[in-house]
Order: C-alpha cells, then sequence, then structure tokens
C-alpha cells in the first residue's frame, strides 16, 4: 500500500476521516505509525494529499486529510479483454489497476466458457476492491470504469462509440498482425487508445472479422503465447513506453 | 499448452515417447487428439518439432517425435530479482519463463525478509515444473538457468562477471533514474541485458551504490509503483519492443 485510499464520502466536515479494517490494519501493523507522522493519501477518483495520524487505537485510527487542487490524469489506454479463466481474472483485476487503465471491458468470445461469466470474480464489490488495492499499490486515485459485456457484436456495432473517443486509435492483438504495437500506432501516440486482448486460443475469424470491420487495427504482440494475464501486462506496460505516455 | 515438452531421456531409440500425468491427460482431455493426429512438441534445451500420435490410451499416449535441425535462439535477456514475498513468487516462475528469459537470478536484499529463502518455492523441483509450464504455454523449449543468491556483494563482486558477459548491458529499474529502459539502452539494443528488479519497498541506498560500483545503469520504469510479479512482466515485455528483439 504506497498511498491509502480515502472514498469521497468518509472525510467528516472537518477532514477527518476514521479507518478501520485493512486500512487500519496497514497503518499499525506495517507502517507503525503513530500520532503526527503523515502519511500518503489520496481520494477515490480526486487528488492524492497527505494525512496525519491523529490517533492509533486497536479499534480506529483517525487522520486528518489534506488534499491537492489537481487530480491526476486520466489514463489514456482502455482495456477490451475477454474473460479469461476466474482463477486468472481473479489476479488480473490489481494489476491492470496498477498500470493504470480508464475503462476495463470484459468482453466475452467464442473461445470464452460461458460459466465464467457466472463467478464471482465479476461480481462489483469483488473487482472494485481488487482494483482499489491496485490503485493503493501503484499510488493512483482513479478507479478504472468495468463494463461486463455478453454480446460482442452488438456492443461494437452499437456501444463502443459512445464509450471510447472517435478520434482514439483502436488496437488488437493476434498474432496475424504484422506490425508491433508502435507501428500500429503510426505516431498517433499521445490518443486515446482501446487495446484488446484475446482468450487462450485466441479471437475467431469471425470476432477478428468484426473487430476490424469497427476499426482495430491488428497488430502483433511477439512470437511467444502468453497467458491473459500476463499478455496483460506486457501489452499495457508496453504502451507506458510510447512517448508522452511515462512523464512523472 | 502450446507446445508439449519432451525430456532428453523420454524419447526412445526409434523416437517414440510415452506419455503418462499431465502431457497425456492435455493431449487427451483439451486437445482430444487420436490415432494419426500431430502435435507441436519441443525437445527440452532443444528443437521444436512435431508429435505424431501413435495410441491413446487411459494409461498412457504414445507419440512418435520429430525434432527439427535448428535449437531455437537463447534469451539475449537475464533478470536479477530480489525475492518477492513466496505467494508472488509461485506465480512469477512461469510468467518468466513464458516471456524469455536465460537466467533467473533470484537474490537477496535489505528489504527481503530471510524466511522468503526457506519456501519451497525455491526448491529445484518445485520451480523447474513452473518453468516448464511457462514454457508450454509460450511455444519455447529452453529452460532458463535458476540461481539463489543469499549474499548480493560477494555475488557482485566475484560470480557475475563469471556468468554475465562483460559485453552486456546492466540496468537496474528505480526511481531515482532518470532514462527510461531504451535511453538507458543507448542504442545497444541486440546485446544481451541483464534487469535487476528490486523488492517491495525498493533498493537501499546501499545496494543502489553497490549496482552503480559494478556497471549497472539505473533507469526508471515509470511513475506507478508495481509489484514485484508486475514489475517483472511489464519490464520484460518492454524489452521485447528493443529493436532486433521482436524477430519470430
Amino acid at each position: 500500500m504506497n498511498l491509502i485510499l480515502i472514498h469521497q464520502h468518509e472525510p467528516d466536515s472537518e477532514g477527518l476521516v476514521r479507518l478501520a479494517g485493512e486500512r487500519a490494519e496497514h497503518i499499525r501493523g506495517v507502517l507503525k505509525a503513530s500520532h503526527g507522522k503523515t502519511l500518503r493519501i489520496g481520494l477515490l477518483n480526486g487528488p492524492k494529499g497527505r494525512g496525519t495520524v491523529e490517533s492509533v487505537s486497536g479499534k480506529e485510527v483517525v487522520l486528518r486529510c489534506e488534499f491537492e487542487e489537481k487530480i491526476p490524469p486520466q489514463p489514456t489506454v482502455d482495456l477490451l479483454l475477454a474473460l479469461p479463466r476466474p482463477k486468472v481474472m481473479k489476479r488480473l483485476w490489481a494489476q491492470i489497476a496498477a498500470l493504470g487503465v480508464g475503462r476495463i471491458i470484459i468482453a466475452n468470445a467464442g473461445k470464452v466458457e460461458r460459466y465464467y461469466f457466472d463467478s464471482h470474480v465479476l461480481e462489483p464489490d469483488f473487482y472494485n476492491a481488487r482494483l482499489i488495492e491496485g490503485l493503493q499499490q501503484a499510488g493512483d486515485t482513479l478507479l478504472p470504469e468495468v463494463r461486463i459485456i455478453k454480446e460482442l457484436k452488438p456492443f461494437l456495432e452499437d456501444e463502443l462509440n459512445s464509450v471510447f473517443p472517435m478520434s482514439g486509435k483502436k488496437l488488437l492483438a493476434d498474432p496475424s498482425g504484422e506490425q508491433n504495437v508502435f507501428q500500429a500506432l503510426e505516431k498517433a501516440e499521445a490518443a486515446n487508445i482501446l487495446i484488446a486482448v484475446g482468450p487462450e486460443g485466441g479471437w475467431t475469424p469471425y470476432e477478428l472479422e468484426l473487430f476490424a470491420a469497427h476499426g482495430f487495427r491488428v497488430f502483433n504482440a511477439g512470437p511467444r503465447i502468453l497467458r491473459a494475464d500476463t499478455a496483460c501486462v506486457a501489452l499495457l506496460s508496453q504502451l507506458t513506453l510510447r512517448s508522452g505516455a511515462n512523464e512523472k
């Protein structure tokens, strides 16, 4: 936990927040913070700031919060991910949030097993807790928006344009691509990017056509076939290297 | 399993191999292969090839192996990793192998808990099985060499030069770096690279000096603080983007 996230409703009118549970335990047990110590905090979907420890007890930790004026910039990368096995998805939420993504669109695909969608890993309480864990690790405050899409075609046809800006770049990782991710970006490096990552076994030819018809450009993520979680982390971190994206 | 790895001692003099256990289950249950079907195989630390199914029974699967002449090229990246929590390390072996690394040097550091070194995740039987899992996922045959280093200083002073070529580039990820990974590589993009990834909480100032004294150049992996497993996958995949590294 490199930053302690405070929910918007938690501070009282004097800027005091009373923490119990995991965050209090972290402050007591890991940071070993006592009265007067300042900690890195952030307001969920708001600015970062400093929390000064007012009191620590077995029951709660009280922080006095001061927030910066500026809210961190929105991530410029969105992710469309064919739902991997629940066990893999479970671990992936925090990693995606740590890498910094604006929207996470979890989609169905021909090679996704239908029953994966019944998993508790797709319940908002579950994934929001994991996403917040990733933000607290990475020192960010902006909670990714999550969409669960059980039908890919109507989503691409009817909703994609309202979710993702028309001016953005849509990319799809597939071994059939001849360019690497930067070549596919064609110097539009600072634009919003939506990156589609397929299921184990890849997209079907029909799905590849569907994506192409909706403006997705195919790129090749390299000769090695990566598991969905490794592929996601790999591709998102490659995108942070494009110019303009790596500034502090 | 995108490639089934065969150990060097397994094929008999006629090129037949009898598989039981996990590989046989995969061939029966996932690939649903029957007599005559050819499968992608590889010889551990040897060439890739094709295995033709001779017979399938509940007890075993018999493949006739034909291997290519050429052994896949050695990865040009080595990894020096401060040992993360065993739970994280457990998941990381397969991911590192999938991304393609020549050597994995697991090291102690000031901010590594000593008891981590007692974990079963550092036993060769455990990690070799996970590494092979990663190779089978990625379609590679070259098993990374693993070294476990409990004392960083004597390793850097006495052993590093015999393990890693003097002509190679040594890089270390730390927030104090001013360059990104490509800037730090200084166009030596095709060289052998050894990349050092620190523990949660980072390297100590003493360790940073020690690495600098042994030719490691510091680079900045971006403003976000990543968990060790995410950081490893992120950095290794960024290196695959350097020119010359992404060829098939």
